[in-house]
């Protein structure tokens, strides 16, 4: 799914568009979230492992790794979008592969296709350890919807 | 769905286990979310509308309508779980479907189809104003998988 | 869901428009499936059983359950539409609840959500005895998406 | 997903399973899909196009490419399971990604994560022109569980 043709970087403009976006979701800032990679079409985003994030049995909660999940995929599909534009998730499915353990939970959005009203990317959750150990706790599939901005 | 015939609640001793494991979800009191109504097969949570549970445009964002959804899925399924067990979701899938607005979310778990093995939840999330107007702005669907619980 | 107040029928026009639609999906007749109900967003489905439409234990095959599951809800957004636009699946998600027996299987598409551009529907489908006994036997979500007619 | 030092096909034993399985899938063989790939962990499955597997606009219906999908994700899990054990579809979600227009489609199920209970796997459709050309039409994700196979 990586072409690796893609430069690494999505440009100054679209980097700062996105990560103003961010910000401004307070949901991300109070879980602890950041974003850690943003590319054409890709966008990562880590949550380090603290007791605020966990279920029961003091893993990561589903509803953290979702969403990180969501709004990595979210970003990646936005990094293809026009400036006077928004991004809107229509759905997403998830698979919760394995107990999602770590130091911290990456969530990276790809996206799948791209069309002028849908997108739809796929989301994968790692579990990573602080010794670089990395598994993959989560798969999914999102579809996005691009609707104009609304002034302001 | 709604079988007018199920008592409104579950026995106290289903309604502790529940309350229990609840309690040691640090995600859900980092979020604010608390639980509103355990009957059998069916379980209510609720999250008041803050700062800190918003995406970028200031409504709930879908991880924290997702989180609630997913947590009210697995304890309506628990509710009908032996003793020994416990619940773990396998994956599932939801549509955001208006923007989640309102003074605060409910989310509402209702088992479809109970198996030995595998459960299958619909997910529900409204839209609350305290004047009493709802709006459903979710809907899912989940499957959950009992495990025997692990000896402490 | 069911909200008693609906008409039990679409007008004759959307009735024409989408058996004349029905009628042209190859996939239906080779399966031998027909429109039982057309109803303004609600449709039903039907499939007898026999021999070209099981998995590998004689059961309806999952993929004839879900392809009139995916026809019912479709033509259920599409009662809904103007005149000159089309309906197209973005996606759906089934739970295969049970082995599909019977003597037919009968699919109802609902819509959950009416939007300009997307609508959003639940499908059931239930394993059908001769002798009346019905069971839920798949249940699922699906987005749709509508369209501008092309011209013809 | 594709790990180049997978072997290119299941052993004779397996893919002998396979082959006898899928030939008793009546729907298979009505649709006109053949068994095309049998590899450890991935199975191919191809459906020639003809006016029996179409929708309403002669592309291939959603329920023919999810029926084919479907079956490609059952034996791909399928593949790494015991001899005494069969193999049943929990769930599945399927995105249409662009009109399943072609000579033929081709559907790609690949595990991603096997475990003792559940599997997951993903679903890929092709469309394919005798040219060669290939696009990828539908994109899915499918849990699935083992079970013992009863006696016969």
């Amino acid at each position: 799914m990586e072409d690796q043709s893609q430069p690494d970087q999505a440009s100054p403009e679209v980097q700062k568009r996105i990560q103003d976006s961010f910000d401004r979701q307070g949901l991300m800032a109070h879980l602890g979230a950041t974003l850690t990679r943003i590319a054409p079409g890709r966008v990562h985003i880590e949550l380090p492992g603290r007791p605020e994030v966990t279920q029961q049995h003091g893993y990561f909660h589903a509803g953290a790794t979702s969403a990180i999940a969501d709004s990595a995929g979210g970003y990646a599909a936005y990094t293809l979008f026009p400036e006077d534009t928004d991004v809107l998730t229509v759905e997403y499915k998830i698979n919760l592969l394995a107990p999602a353990a770590g130091d911290r939970i990456e969530a990276v959005g790809t996206v799948l296709k791209s069309g002028r009203t849908l997108t739809v990317c796929q989301l994968e959750v790692f579990g990573v350890q602080d010794d670089g150990e990395r598994k993959l706790v989560a798969n999914g599939q999102q579809t996005l919807i691009r609707v104009k901005r609304p002034e302001q």
